[in-house]
């Protein structure tokens, strides 16, 4: 008998459902809307639904399934389950989410962060699969992180490890969300680096994006990278100092958990190679002497499916360790 | 019948052996100088000597040796457990020490570089021993580090894991030893608190301190702890630098693996509660607000055993993971 995984990933819009076979290869998925207001009975029975949907296409039962895998924004208690609270989610309150999901696949679960599972997703399946240590970025409005040491996930003391966007770089610098002063955060999410770009723009600095500024009333990160590219030299300093701030987390996690990978993943990827080659480039120039380092700095490559596929890989990792019997 | 375990703590000035019953409680210790420009095979023998003569004294033979654990600088292979290079005995050049010794005591052995060691001697036998996850820093001459995840200690892809003095948290900042710019141990080992010190006297900077300079040539970390309890300002305001670089470390390792405990050891915790009172208000006043953080910050207890302790412990725990079978 082959097991089939479920993987979930609820985004704030979104509900992205995933069917996978034992090797984590995607049978069909689904994308319905998260309809978060409605509540969280009616968010679990429309995941139930769509699952079943796929699982029925696919001409099996449910009982050919062996588990099945959430990827959620926290915070939550993970080990449990349960979704304390949602930014996106505001009726989601204590939800044992887990427990809800499994009961409609009559299948057991497991909760856990949406980092940790972009990272698990490209650590089993994506640029981690050859290795055993990797650390994992995702560069979007904000920053996340995972960590993966001898093959397992780091999930620190208390389920809140791998905050890697709230690493201090800056002591006393630009104020994050968080409360903390000069996070890699604040410099160099997409949400920062357009922010940095505008407040130069505002004060005055000479730029071709004044003209977007203008036109749309705010600049975005794709407009930093896409106006470096063609040579405006604030957009480059821009770029740079979100390079500059991500090649500086690489070397302190090589300092850190010594990964072989630092993977980065999220829409500031979508710079491509010229953000790549600055981070490299500033990793090279500030590392330091004492040996050549081989750490290999990357981007993700499983693209918009990375959440499901890393739900339904965490989903089989917890069945291998027993973790469903 | 009992397992017993040796431990081996080797320095560039003195080499120390212990010998531990199973639940690594000291039956007996000495200590011998190096003798480093002798060559290895000579202090491999004293080693052996003087473990087998704390073997015979306790009325043990050799049989009842179940492994010994070996700590020492890097660069080594500690799987292969060779020392590559070691700058205070430079006579050491690619030499399977561990096999070396292990033969003087015919028992299987483990080599760890020494900062893992004491991290493990802590986290076994220490004020690590209630818990599963801490991170470790000897604050000497430089800035070692060690960190445990799940009762595992990290090594890394490649067995350099856990160098923390060189995380990078003033980039552009001082010169490193290592290379680097803006290592926290260039500005919080007891070198570099008492450089600043020097520095900032020798620029002129009023202080209690210049007197010191003046006398006998140079400025130590005790030193400057001391002026700063008696209420020099300048001397407050290094240890002030020195507490809060190492309270930035304590707020990036949270978000990193998310310890339980951050333990400070080495000889720049002989300036006590001021100094960990120190780094827990910045802690306090640096760290996020988005949910309290229960980390707590503290000082190793072991003591100037922790080397052998820990080496002893890494021995055992060799053992028990099947390593010596």
């Amino acid at each position: 008998m082959t097991d089939y995984f479920v993987g979930v990933d609820i985004g704030g819009t979104n509900v992205k459902v995933g069917l996978f076979d034992d090797q984590i290869n995607l049978v069909d998925k689904d994308s319905v809307p998260t309809n978060a207001d409605m509540g969280p009975e009616f968010v679990v029975e429309q995941i139930g639904k769509t699952a079943r949907d796929l699982i029925a296409k696919a001409n099996f039962t449910l009982d050919d399934v062996a588990g099945v895998g959430i990827g959620t924004p926290g915070p939550a208690d993970y080990p449990r389950g349960i979704v304390i609270q949602s930014t996106n989610m505001p009726k989601f309150k204590n939800t044992p989410l887990r427990d809800m999901v499994s009961e409609q696949l009559q299948s057991p679960g497991v909760l856990e962060n949406d980092a940790n599972v972009a990272c698990w997703g490209e650590f089993t399946v994506g640029v981690g699969k050859d290795i055993e240590d990797m650390v994992f970025f995702t560069l979007g409005t904000g920053i996340g992180g995972g960590i993966v040491c001898k093959g397992q996930l780091v999930t620190g003391s208390n389920y809140n490890a791998a905050e890697l966007g709230h690493l201090i770089i800056y002591p006393g610098g630009r104020v994050c969300g968080c409360g903390q002063k000069g996070c890699v955060e604040a410099y160099a999410s997409a949400n920062s680096t357009a922010k940095r770009a505008q407040e130069a723009v505002e004060a005055g600095e000479e730029s071709s994006l004044k003209e977007v500024l203008d036109k749309t009333g705010q600049i975005t990160c794709k407009d930093v990278f896409d106006h470096s590219a063609a040579g405006d030299a604030l957009a480059k300093k821009i770029t740079d100092g979100t390079a500059e701030a991500l090649a500086i987390i690489c070397i302190n996690m090589l300092h850190t958990t010594e990964p072989t990978r630092v993977v980065f993943s999220g829409g500031v990827i979508a710079a491509g190679k010229p953000l790549l080659d600055a981070i490299q480039n500033y990793f090279d120039k500030l590392v330091w002497t004492l040996k050549p380092e081989p750490l290999e700095i990357c981007f993700a490559t499983l693209g918009e499916d990375t959440g499901i596929i890393g739900a339904a890989a965490l989903a089989k990792h917890a069945k291998q360790q027993g973790k469903f019997d």
